[in-house]
């Protein structure tokens, strides 16, 4: 299609340019300090879906975030394609390893550096740019809904409740998202899955105050102590995970997909060097694709406790506290998960310490058909526009939203990610590269085209 | 001495008040913010000494925070005491575990809560108090000299130096050191041995930058995780350090200091009530008071790493922090234990992390002759004063300079401390309480004449 081209050609400043003004906004859903942010950042994905062609666009109010809803219809006999995306980031802390201020949006050396660049902001514009492409070059063969919600990063807290109040406005063929990665631009790939995510935090207490540690240390448990023992008995010594059920609803991957993944380009000693380690770690019997992509995951994400200040403080401390999550696959459970966590990390508490642990965000994990209408349109849009196969993988990253789309609305998602995992996501120095950007914009026509035509 | 309670019940508000002013000086050594509040202090320290009778006061600069050397000489042929003290305090954080403001002192209960309140400003001033005392009533017996640093709370790192340059000066016939605490005032005791440090910081660092934990989780190590692996690593089931060669140089205590240390005063229901703790911890074998008198211990005194926020983020660290300090007891040396904590750490270091394992300060531990003349005059004091022997106990703290002064200058020391364990030393609320305060410039000139009598 020259006319897409062309006119996406002209217009290529410009898109970059209202994208970059997009990540200006601090949009950090975690931060109730970034309130006022979210609700600019609402009113900005608006505008620009008006300026894009969209019929109507109506800011919906949440008990958290606003979610913004808007739509293309001409022709209510023509399938329809619902856009999901968001326009939260993550937290850019911590700010002194940002090269750039995460957001005043840096161009260099082909990259757009700023938080949300990829995640999600740089991914969900380019859906954009994508409609007004084919508004203007009068080319839609689709009807187009987008729902860009503001909570993804904080895991979506309000938005089955408007999926489930609002069915008839969401109804729709299938679902498109574009937050995931590719392999490379080299080799295109689709994912086929993401996993689910459980995410608890604990709170360890031991004596009910700080106390001198030469005084006390010894005599008291402490609580860093414990919570290190605790999570320490959280792996075995082939990195297997220990909680009691853990993998009993795991769907072990056939040998045909693990066969298929181990032919995918992978290239150990690269992955290795760009993450500077000598040595990768991981579940014994399984590749590192296999252990980000199949297989569920339990890693720390945060840890504190005591002095951590400059210098030294010989303090025993009341708390000690940890930020936990589990990456979880099909036919694993959010809930079952997160409650046997919460169990284990109880039962587990000797008796001189006090143990509370709650619940943050979960999701379920999901898998698209590769049979499925939207899967093999998003398959063929990549040949139109790489000129290659796309190679199916599984992420190993989390959209909790996509059950709920499903039980709620009964159609599938398909992802159509165009980051790379090197963007370095919910990291400092997160990127995105101009060529990636502007690919996507180049190969969503083709997605609406040619799922119109199936 | 009814000269000397006369004296001191017309001023006792006069001393409260000066002691206050002192405590307002937010002297944290461990600071650098803080340089020119250490500098202050040293100022009113000075000034104090010089209107309580000190002949000369010098403010001597070191390669750190100033120390303040003062001198009251009656008679070269009595014997001289040597008074050592520190108006450095311990960082005030948490400040949100504050009930009042940490250099806001505030009366309350008949107890002064301030940062340093006991530790050491309010200790070290009695002796202040009890040379004004001495001089304004006609009756010192002692030449006494004041060494008052202020580097007490980050190692004394540049003491050693200034002893060593300064013998003369310093020369004595015993050093006596308020920074120790009793039993209870219906029981009062001495301490005759403090604990030696060693105190590590350790770095693991795992990735080379923060990560999304679904895309890298389960691949890579993370170094929270392998921290804590670390750290569970270091006592055994029964609370037994497991660091290789830990307990080679420990004397053991004699079954006769066991059974006398069993027949203090000591109720572990109120111990645990004041704890807020259901059971208490420690190594198999001993009693708590052991536990925290004659065993070396090993405690987490800080942990971070990862987002410690608002919410959840969904990150894979790049690196995890600890600080982590060992507890000494005779013959241990703290430069051994520190090289045996560090060489440790990097030891079990899987290869997917690299570990840092750095020195922070350190300390002999130190013990009291009970047939030492200093040690006498101690417990005839208290005895005039009390009208009770005091129980000989070991205390759990580190006084780092001890074994410094008894190399250097070839005398024992002797601890009368007047703070009580639950005065929250190092800890949000700090407090002393009034009775102690005074009790402490009470006794003091009895010290310095049942020494001079001996």
């Amino acid at each position: 299609m020259q006319a897409w081209k062309d006119y996406q050609e002209k217009n290529k400043d410009r898109f970059l340019n209202e994208l970059l003004d997009l990540l200006r906004i601090p949009s950090v859903s975690a931060k109730s300090e970034h309130k006022a942010d979210m609700v600019s950042c609402a009113e900005a994905v608006k505008q620009r879906l008006l300026e894009a062609g969209a019929d109507t666009v109506t800011i919906y109010e949440t008990a958290g975030h606003p979610l913004v809803y808007g739509e293309k219809m001409i022709d209510p006999s023509k399938p329809t394609v619902l856009v999901y995306g968001h326009y939260d980031v993550q937290p850019a802390d911590p700010l002194n390893l940002w090269n750039s201020p995460p957001f005043e949006p840096l161009i260099k050396d082909g990259k757009i550096f700023a938080r949300g660049s990829c995640d999600d902001k740089g991914q969900f514009y380019m859906h954009v740019k994508a409609l007004e492409t084919m508004v203007q070059t009068n080319t839609l063969s689709t009807n187009i809904k987008f729902c860009i919600e503001g909570e993804e990063e904080v895991g979506s807290p309000n938005l089955a409740t408007f999926v489930k109040a609002n069915k008839e406005l969401l109804k729709a063929d299938v679902v498109l998202i574009s937050d995931t990665a590719m392999i490379s631009m080299e080799h295109p790939s689709i994912d086929i899955g993401v996993r689910g995510l459980s995410y608890i935090e604990v709170e360890v207490t031991g004596p009910n105050r700080d106390l001198h540690s030469g005084v006390y240390g010894g005599a008291v448990a402490n609580p860093i102590t414990i919570l290190a023992k605790m999570i320490a008995s959280c792996h075995d010594e082939n990195n297997h995970i220990t909680i009691p059920g853990f993998y009993d609803d795991v769907v072990e991957a056939t040998t045909e997909e693990r066969k298929l993944m181990a032919a995918a380009p992978y290239n150990e000693e690269e992955y290795k060097t760009d993450l500077g380690v000598k040595e990768l770690w991981g579940e014994k019997g399984f590749t590192s694709n296999e252990r980000t992509g199949i297989r569920p995951t339990l890693e720390l994400n945060g840890i504190w406790g005591g002095y951590t200040g400059e210098g030294a403080k010989t303090v025993l401390p009341s708390k000690a506290f940890a930020k936990i999550s589990a990456r979880l696959v099909p036919n694993q459970s959010s809930e079952v998960i997160t409650e046997k966590l919460i169990r284990y990390f109880q039962s587990i508490a000797p008796a001189g310490v006090t143990v509370k642990a709650s619940e943050h965000h979960g999701g379920e994990p999901y898998m698209t058909p590769i049979d499925s209408k939207g899967y093999k349109a998003a398959a063929a849009a990549i040949k139109d526009t790489f000129g290659k196969d796309a190679i199916p993988v599984r992420g190993g990253g989390s959209i909790p939203i996509c059950a709920l789309f499903e039980k709620e609305l009964g159609i599938k998602i398909v992802f159509m990610g165009f980051g790379l995992d090197s963007d370095n996501l919910h990291s400092p120095n997160e990127k995105y590269d101009l060529f990636n950007f502007y690919k996507g914009i180049e190969t969503i026509p083709h997605f609406h085209k040619r799922f119109a035509e199936m």
